[in-house]
Formats: C-alpha cells, structure tokens, sequence
C-alpha cells in the first residue's frame, strides 16, 4: 500500500560498549534502508574524529540544562559524568513526513522514550557475553579499570531491563546485528495492527 | 548465543488466488533459508511425477478419516472433494528440533491451527487491490457503480479476515513479498519474550 504512513520511531538501546555507535554508524553508512538518525546532543568530549552536528551537538552543562528546562529533548540521560539527550523536534516532525527514525540510546534514555512514545519499536541491543563486552571495553582502551568495571556492574543491571523492551538484538557480528534490525523494521510495518488500520482508513476514504 | 532454541511455526494464509502457491514454491527453491515445508496428507489421486512423502502423503478416505478421528492432523479441508491435512506429528518433531516450520494454507485451516498453536504466527497474504481500486477511484473515476461495489465488498471481507493475524504481507511483486516474510521470521526470532529468558541465563553463566 502505497498511502501516507506515519513514520516508525526505533529505539537502539543496550548496554554501553555493546557496540550501538558502530552498530548506527554501518547502518547510516548504507544507501539501501529508509531509518533516518537523529543527532544527539552531548556533554561528552568529542573523540578523535567526531563532527559537530554530524555525530553529536556539543554542549556545555548550562547550555543542556536549559535544554532539560525548556523540554527541547525527548529523553536524555547523564552517564558516566556526561549528559546524552534527543533533540524533540526533528523527531516529531520526520515520523509525520512518513520517515522511519531511529535513537541510539542508553537505557536511562529508552524509559523516557516509552513514556512518551509508547508506540516506539524498542530494540535491546545485546553483547554476546559479559566477558565479551568487557573484551571490547578494554580493547578501545580509552577507559580506566575502574570504569571497565563500573561499566560491566551497569551492563548486568541493564540486562536485567531487557523485560521492557520489544526485541532482543545479540551484537555477535555486526553484520548480523545490522540484518536483524532491518528485517525488524520491515516486519514492524507488515504488523496486522499497523497495517489493517491503513487498509480501513484507506477505505473510508474510498467510500 | 548457541542455547537450543525451539522452531518457529509460520502460517501463511490469504484469499484464494492471492499467490500463496507461488510464494511458498520460490521460497522453497532457495537455499539460504532455514524453513521446513510440511508435506501435506490428502485424498486427492496422485499426479504424474508427484513422488509419496515428498509432494503428498496419498491416503484413502478411509485413512484420511482414522487421522482426524485421532487427531493426527494439525489442520484439514475437503477441497473439490479431496482431503488436504497436516500431519501434526512431524510439525512437532521438526519445531523440537530448532527448525522453523512453514505451512501453506488456506483461511479455513489457519484458524484450526490458531487452536491447537497459538503461539504460532500469522501471515496474511494480502493482494494489492484496494491500492489499484483506490488508484482508479481517485486517479481515474472511470469504473462503473457495480464494479466499484464489487471491488468494496471483497477489500472489506479480505480487511475483516486479516484482523486474525498478526502480519500482512502485502503480495504486490514475489521477491518482495518473499523478502518481508524472511524478514517477518527473522524479526520473531529477536522477539523479547522469545529471548530474554534464555538470554539472561546464558549470560549469568559468564560471570
């Protein structure tokens, strides 16, 4: 069918270091999928090689709370010292244009989506293992033991959270991890509720 | 993750005439799929080539009934005077074993497995003519009052019948329609409520 649809919000979430920058970096990358990105805003330094406004807004902590305060994010998080937020707007405005959108996100972060988005399709993006994710954690070696290990007692308390989630995405390969996200999509649109109401709005406006 | 997973069961189900045939032949002659197709039992007399076991279980009416009187089938129609089941026992047998199982059959059918499997998931193979009625409508306004009336009352009766299932896939070209039903499979695979369990298990493992 080809009438107007409201465009699908996908929220990549999981623990950190499981791999959702690389993960959205591939998929962004491709030619052949439809999801749009939202740039995030941050406190966080930039690492070597991150753009402003291609891969973060960089901001100071008094220029994000006065964003916090005028309710411009539609979540956002502090993680490890650094406030992370998505900007409300672009949101909205690209899901009433029929495009698919999709957040990359922390955990923190996905609640707050789900409470004003219920709607939204929630993908927990999940490491093989701890060991696995504590292998990648040390191999970027950016981060401190103690981070390491702050990080790997949030992971096991996130994976706790999967319960809230919709889908369940294993980061083996993230080759794999980039098929199962897209087929999620394109099932998401072929879902019975989605699609069946279309048909009977289609319809009135036959008849 | 490599814990053993229990098999998929996937109905695919539509109006007659919508290329549920021609769908299930292409996807059968790919080898980059995991699905098992179930070799139906029926009456219907034996045509040049059709080998027993590999086309069709070929049973007498006699036998045919000692099945559904035992309830050896999982779903069964009389069709043009002939029988057509499936044997439930190898649907068991092959889900047990991890595989994902297709079944090709008509709406009757799909709601007597919906009884005995609810758990399985429903495909609903839609053509796409209330897009080329719309089209005409809209784009033409040439078709006559009957047409039009004729057109309405099978979209409407087809719109009812989807409401039992959980996709639709829309068939507008095969490959496409091949490409959202492997994708639709892959998607229940990442299912939260699926994985989750299994997944935390296996995690815990690790630590």
């Amino acid at each position: 069918m080809n009438f107007k649809e409201r465009g699908l919000l996908i929220v990549l979430s999981g623990p950190s270091g499981v791999g959702k920058g690389t993960v959205c970096r591939v998929l962004r990358e491709e030619k052949d999928n439809n999801l749009q990105y939202s740039v995030s805003a941050t406190t966080r330094k930039p690492r070597e090689g991150e753009v402003e406004g291609v891969h973060y807004f960089f901001k100071t902590r008094e220029q994000f709370e006065h964003m916090i305060e005028h309710k411009q994010l539609l979540e956002h998080a502090e993680f490890v010292g650094n406030y992370y937020g998505t900007p409300v707007e672009w949101v909205r405005e690209t899901l009433e244009s029929g495009k698919d959108v999709i957040l990359e996100i922390e955990v923190q972060g996905a609640f707050q989506v789900k409470e004003r988005f219920p709607e939204a399709v929630f993908l927990f993006l999940a490491p093989p293992s701890l060991q696995e994710l504590r292998n990648r954690l040390v191999g970027r070696g950016t981060e401190s033991e103690d981070v390491i290990k702050q990080r790997l007692l949030v992971a096991r308390e996130e994976i706790e959270l999967m319960d809230a989630y919709d889908y369940v995405v294993t980061n083996d390969e993230v080759d794999k991890a980039i098929d199962r996200i897209k087929a999620i999509v394109t099932a998401e649109h072929c879902k019975r509720e989605r699609v069946a109401s279309l048909y009977k709005k289609a319809m009135m406006e036959v008849i």
